[in-house]
């Protein structure tokens, strides 16, 4: 918990009302409570600053006639934003052993596997060998995680699920702001990954923790080995997704949807129910129909493909001379 | 070794046959012994179920005048087979340091190893820190596993081999059965991994069980980092494959072939022997012939690419409305 | 260190020269001192052999006239290079716990932690559970290494560095020559990995070690999840690259560059600096020009893309045809 004043140190911002306030975490400008910070980067946000709930916003000077409550100006939002994540980061203190507030009574713990403070671990669950557990997760009963897992803090898991070999759930996401000097400042992921019940992890797959929001993988999804799932990502029921598949930031999956290995989602998209996409290809924009889709160039042997690649990067030039030509021949 | 009231109970099948017999294991339709169960999903495999030697095949009813043997009906096969798997997966007791049934007397193994139940590790090979050696796992002489690895249980690896870090060898294939409420049922792998002498395999690169039979890497195989190979893949004698590729479940590599890096290979293909493969290229079809192939889209400036992209997705109507346009000209 | 003799036994080669001379190590042509041995695989760089200081050169017959030194003359030149650097590869002893030798009293060292030979781990420094650090490495100060992290022998990391959790940073490059009868041999690889400061390394990422020289991670690098960094590539300071992205061996890239998500960088390229390349796109020769490039197919729906994909693979001959149909019209 850090009162107003701090928090302008922090971030070398000018506080504009109460130095005494107190804000104990940080969430988005809709969900924020008044014991919470959030920031506002821009103009395209200004309908979420006007109606805040938030004990104090972090905001550029000509967002501050808008702002209904406390308020630290400063000049980059999004980087002091990154820098005042860290002091809201919770601590793990490096386990040895099982924790002594750890609930892990009706669990079968392998050797070598470290248990953090107050995690808690359901019925006929199985921590295999080498697997480390950081400070408050929680699992449910009959799930089964396998050898050299990372599961990280906070992170929940539900009942019968499976987490393959050498996974990663919890890490940091990929966030980070730039400073005028083009230096990158890491943005301290302070969600955790929720996971459902009846959910596989692949082998070596990795899905990073929630800027302030959870990462969620909803009840029944079956993800294939060295998957990357990005923070933010939320994945709906009964989805399938092959491996080698990477999923960008805040995208959103429908339910039921089979994804093909090696498939490629960029960040922010909405994906609808029951889509079906085929292996390799890229997604760079939402899908609102249910359906296959596909977007891969076809193999060919390497000298055909010489010639038709040497065609393809100028494709849209071929396509005007052609029709020059044909209203030339026309006229 | 179960009976077929017992399996009939399992799946909720009805039982056309013998109640007492009783088999022990699961098998193709083409390999399967009169101790072991088979399943054939549609008429497409009949010709496998005429000829059948299983105890006991599940099947549709209007599949069961062609069954040679004792039949449990069901409709769903796939389903039924993916539940019924369960029943023959071999348990795994969570180990501690090296088992005392364990064969490691020539072996040079690090500390916070576990090496489980029958394991046989030939002479002068190291098993590095924090490696995970599951039950019944063989590994021949000279052999050097990294730190960090896991080897599930049943797999077997040459002499001369190298696994590096964070290595997976035998996770679960990625096999499930929907059900007509499409909630995935886990197929439970009942084949192995084995890899044969003088393969490298690269670092936190994973490799899937069989689903009944073996997955195979033969001798002198060069697998390169972050790979991911399905269940069911053959790769032949002295093929090197780069990183971050994927190859899907049960395709059979040729001997020789080099695959570039960030390749997708779909499932169920035949690549013949001494074909290359180039970086990033999808290999969606049988090949047939040696050589060389690609499938990428050259690399362009953005706007270029946007040009040609536009122009890209609706190839197909400007060459029809080309060709229209040179017919009418014609005319 | 070994004497002429002994080396030519190694790899079966015509000693010209001192046998009595001795060599400690193995460097480029161009780098290389009176105590290294080289080698120069063909013409192409005979300038390298004309001004070569090295002790020794491993050639072939028809570059001996050219060659300044003592030579060791063979017929397949990289595949006597691939068999002799095991000769000069550092071995690693299995560790138990933290090695005696190791400098780590400043750090904070979870437990079940593997610390080698002559380590070095700075102030503030946290090496978390499971994590295996072998012989040579150095850490500088308040860096944070996550749970299941692997840095192999001789590897270097700076300050204020984070490493995910199942990191591998140091495992051999994927680098083999192949016999006359099509069989491969490893290269030991025998420069290291080197990371600077303010780097952060994503979970499950491997960074592979040099051939000679080291591989370089700069200042302020960012790296995401499932990352492929192959032997000896140089990324420049602050280049920030996306999740499942592959860069292949002796890749140079520039300083702030933007790389996205599953971009496949082939080797030997020199990408300069302030380069941005979209997610998915095929980066396959130098790019001289700062700005964005893009080589991806867009998405369709997957009737429209077997439309589309039926041209596609034959747009060299629709080209040709039209240009003969529109100059027969002319005519």
């Amino acid at each position: 918990m850090y009162n107003l004043q701090e928090l302008a140190q922090f971030i070398d911002a000018k506080l504009i009302g109460d130095a005494d306030v107190k804000v104990s975490s940080v969430a988005s400008a809709i969900s924020a409570k008044n014991n919470q910070l959030t920031y506002v980067v821009n103009q395209k946000y200004k309908s979420d600053l006007v109606s805040t709930q938030a004990g104090v916003v972090i905001l550029n000077h000509d967002l501050l006639k808008d702002c209904p409550t406390n308020a630290l100006v400063v000049d980059d939002v999004y980087l002091a934003f990154a820098k005042i994540t860290h002091y809201f980061k919770k601590e793990v203190t490096p386990a040895n052993g099982i924790h002594s507030s750890a609930k892990t009574g009706q669990a079968i713990i392998a050797q070598n596997c470290t248990i953090g403070k107050e995690v808690v671990i359901g019925r006929n669950t199985t921590i295999s060998s080498n697997t480390v557990i950081e400070d408050g997760v929680t699992i449910g009963d009959n799930t089964y995680i396998h050898p050299n897992v990372t599961i990280l803090q906070g992170c929940s898991i539900g009942d019968n699920v499976v987490v393959s070999p050498g996974a990663v759930i919890g890490s940091e996401g990929f966030g980070n702001a730039r400073d005028n000097q083009n230096k990158w400042h890491t943005i301290a992921h302070l969600g955790n990954v929720v996971i459902g019940n009846n959910v596989t992890i692949g082998a070596n797959t990795t899905i990073d923790r929630g800027t302030l929001e959870d990462t969620q993988i909803h009840n029944g999804v079956r993800l294939d080995n060295l998957i990357h799932i990005a923070h933010n990502v939320i994945i709906g029921q009964d989805t399938a997704i092959a491996a080698n598949t990477g999923i960008a930031g805040s995208t959103i999956l429908g339910k039921r949807c089979m994804i093909g290995g090696m498939v490629g989602i960029v960040g922010h998209l909405n994906i609808c129910d029951d889509v079906i996409v085929n292996a390799k290809s890229t997604v760079d924009k939402d899908i609102k129909t249910p359906g296959m889709y596909t977007g891969i160039l076809p193999l060919m042997p390497h000298k055909q493909w010489q010639n038709v690649g040497l065609w393809l990067v100028k494709l849209d030039k071929i396509v005007k001379y052609l029709n020059i030509k044909l209203k030339n021949l026309k006229d």
